[in-house]
């Protein structure tokens, strides 16, 4: 097995042409979920699949799963994928790289001419991001049950478009239903983080995800005129917001090693130089690999938020968006992207993952396994995130071997 | 003199009125400058002053003069006014209240058939809010000659919208020069703070108006993915702010008594759950009435943000954007002020302004005196704005008698 070998240049060259869709003037990609330019990156993937001789089906959730046949097609697909959907002001791998390592691992097994016994499959999730349309992992949740079909297609953007409706006008709603069996599924990412370029390895064995809890936090105070009212008789909702803030933050670093804690998106009302703001309306973004910290970071939070209020004249509501409990990976998909890196000897290290990923919802209903590779600074989600080629090389010559050993039993 | 008075309830009703324009669900207004709302206004106030047998002109940059002949009309006018555009979730009476009582004493001096020597002159200036377009105070700052009339007309609201081509729009863009010589300047104001009405008092004679110095600052970090970026690793731009937010309410509390330190407006970028901030902007709002603790608050405030950028890798940009020194208001106006509560026998008290008013730049070109009235809870700048009947015909029964003192000498 060792002579297969994927080719590097043909996925940088692929990943090169997808970044040209949605290409930012930093050097990153704008390509939210189901706008026209998702469409673009969507189209040029099938194509490129339909040249390497796959079926392409889409299911009713925008989901696209390119096929290569098995010797034996009633056996479920062996798996693998990710999203082309970024964020806002996103980089050139995140998601993009496990969709096209995926073709390119296709391509391979076409050089090579294998016939594998089971059917590989690449997949394509809608909105993983959660940008556009919240929350977040929505074509993978839909697909592995953790939301029902219409829920999600009723999603709204800012604009009050619905994603059933965005999907149906790029020509992404399809007729195959949601759902089906999966033999294996591995997901090739860049880590998103920096421990794998800190530790000097090219390749994270990811043996599972951490647990989230996201929040959604509005204070409420008393809004008035910035100059004639007294500082002693002033409710700001922001002073309020500000100190939780601080306290968020100050969870996150009590709770090392692991804790992650972050207020990504905050919003003032009414928001203007000279008012004394009324209302706070924020987001907290909990992760930790261990559910039990996780509730004990929940005690804090809503402890802290109430002190806040209570010495502050403001009312607090915090309430909980979005609970995800870790999740460890399947042992067998685990050892096949172990031993991958062995045979090709990769310096690699085990890892957990601490962002949301496809593959975390692929876990509820198939073997799961997922490939990790370093990016520059650990920077991701930013239109300067970047990523060596032989590191991307490396993952997807591990995606071959660990997707060829399951499909092959 | 004691004789005349004012009509407390046709005041009352012409403010209800007024109200209607732009009435919000929570019982506000929303009359942003030079909007279609604004015109109605205008509209509704010019209609009744000309019934009121004055003469109205308009200026360029949309100031409104109705104007009540006197014996000798070549005298400079003895003028009072105020302003009708609001906050987005402004109150009935702030601006709209100076403005009223100025055509209520214009009714009450023909009622009683009075003519006086030098002519009175109502006044409406544009954008006092400076909500709609930055910033605050234009219609009066364009006449003080505190601000070029080209540079007014080009300000741009975030539409890109100019204020020039609304006025236009709207029929408020007049053929009179901006600025003319004035006798003495009255204006009635509700406090928009809580002080008269913890004291006790129906009438505050307005000493003169506190110094403001405002600020833009933005705060750069790096933004990152908000699951696999360690704590220890993050330059998070909204922690550094939050902790900046807390040293501008912390430096408000420690230059008491009068100090104001207000941060009304706070933008997060890239603003998204699961992103790390990169960047944040907000305003800060300093108000007293001492220029040298205005001083030490700048100095405080460069100090502290500095030190919280070098504790947390980030990167600050503190700007000045508006200065505006303590100002004192001219004796005799004072004089005739606290004369007119006497002669009424009104609770009255001195007090220094902490909002910015129209009469702070009139104060630059003409003899200028304020009079202030309770607001109830001191709120302002907030739907909920509400006055007694009383104290408003109380304050306006003071206005007559300092405009009709200064108008007879």
């Amino acid at each position: 097995m060792k002579n297969i070998q994927v080719k590097g240049d043909r996925l940088w060259d692929s990943l090169m042409e997808m970044a040209k869709i949605g290409a930012t003037e930093k050097g990153g990609n704008c390509r939210l979920a189901a706008s026209d330019l998702d469409k673009e990156g969507r189209d040029l993937f099938v194509r490129w699949c339909r040249e390497a001789g796959c079926t392409v089906t889409v299911d009713k959730i925008g989901n696209i799963f390119a096929r290569r046949p098995g010797k034996d097609n009633s056996l479920p697909p062996v798996m693998t994928g990710s999203h082309l959907d970024t964020q806002p002001t996103g980089g050139r791998f995140d998601g993009v790289y496990g969709v096209l390592a995926g073709l390119e691992v296709v391509r391979t097994l076409n050089d090579a001419g294998i016939e594998t016994v089971a059917p590989v499959e690449v997949a394509v999730w809608t909105n993983e991001e959660g940008s556009r349309f919240s929350p977040a992992m929505m074509g993978s949740g839909v697909f592995a049950d953790v939301f029902a079909l219409e829920d999600i297609q009723a999603k709204q953007d800012v604009d009050g478009k619905t994603l059933g409706a965005e999907l149906r006008r790029i020509g992404y709603e399809g007729a195959e239903p949601v759902g089906k069996p999966v033999k294996a599924y591995f997901e090739a990412h860049i880590e998103q983080g920096p421990i794998l370029e800190a530790e000097e390895k090219t390749i994270g064995v990811v043996t599972g995800a951490q647990g989230q809890r996201w929040y959604e936090v509005t204070v409420v105070g008393q809004e008035a005129h910035a100059g004639p009212t007294p500082m002693a008789r002033r409710r700001d909702a922001l002073v309020g917001a500000a100190r939780m803030v601080q306290a968020v933050n100050r969870i996150g670093l009590e709770n090392q090693p692991n804790a992650c804690a972050t207020v990504g998106f905050l919003q003032v009302s009414p928001n203007s130089r000279n008012v004394i703001p009324g209302r706070v309306f924020f987001t907290i973004d909990f992760r930790h690999p261990q559910d039990e910290v996780l509730t004990k970071m929940d005690r804090e939070l809503r402890d802290a938020c109430s002190l806040i209020a209570v010495e502050s004249g403001l009312e607090v509501e915090v309430e909980e968006f979005w609970y995800f409990p870790p999740t460890p990976f399947d042992e067998k998909c685990v050892a096949a992207v172990r031993e991958g890196t062995k045979l090709y000897g990769y310096e690699h290290m085990n890892i957990v993952s601490g962002a949301g990923h496809d593959a975390v919802y692929m876990a509820k209903v198939a073997p799961t396994g997922m490939i990790f590779v370093p990016c520059e600074d650990g920077i991701s989600h930013n239109e300067v995130e970047n990523a060596d080629p032989k590191d991307l090389e490396a993952g997807c010559n591990v995606l071959l071997h660990a997707m060829l050993e399951r499909a092959q039993g």
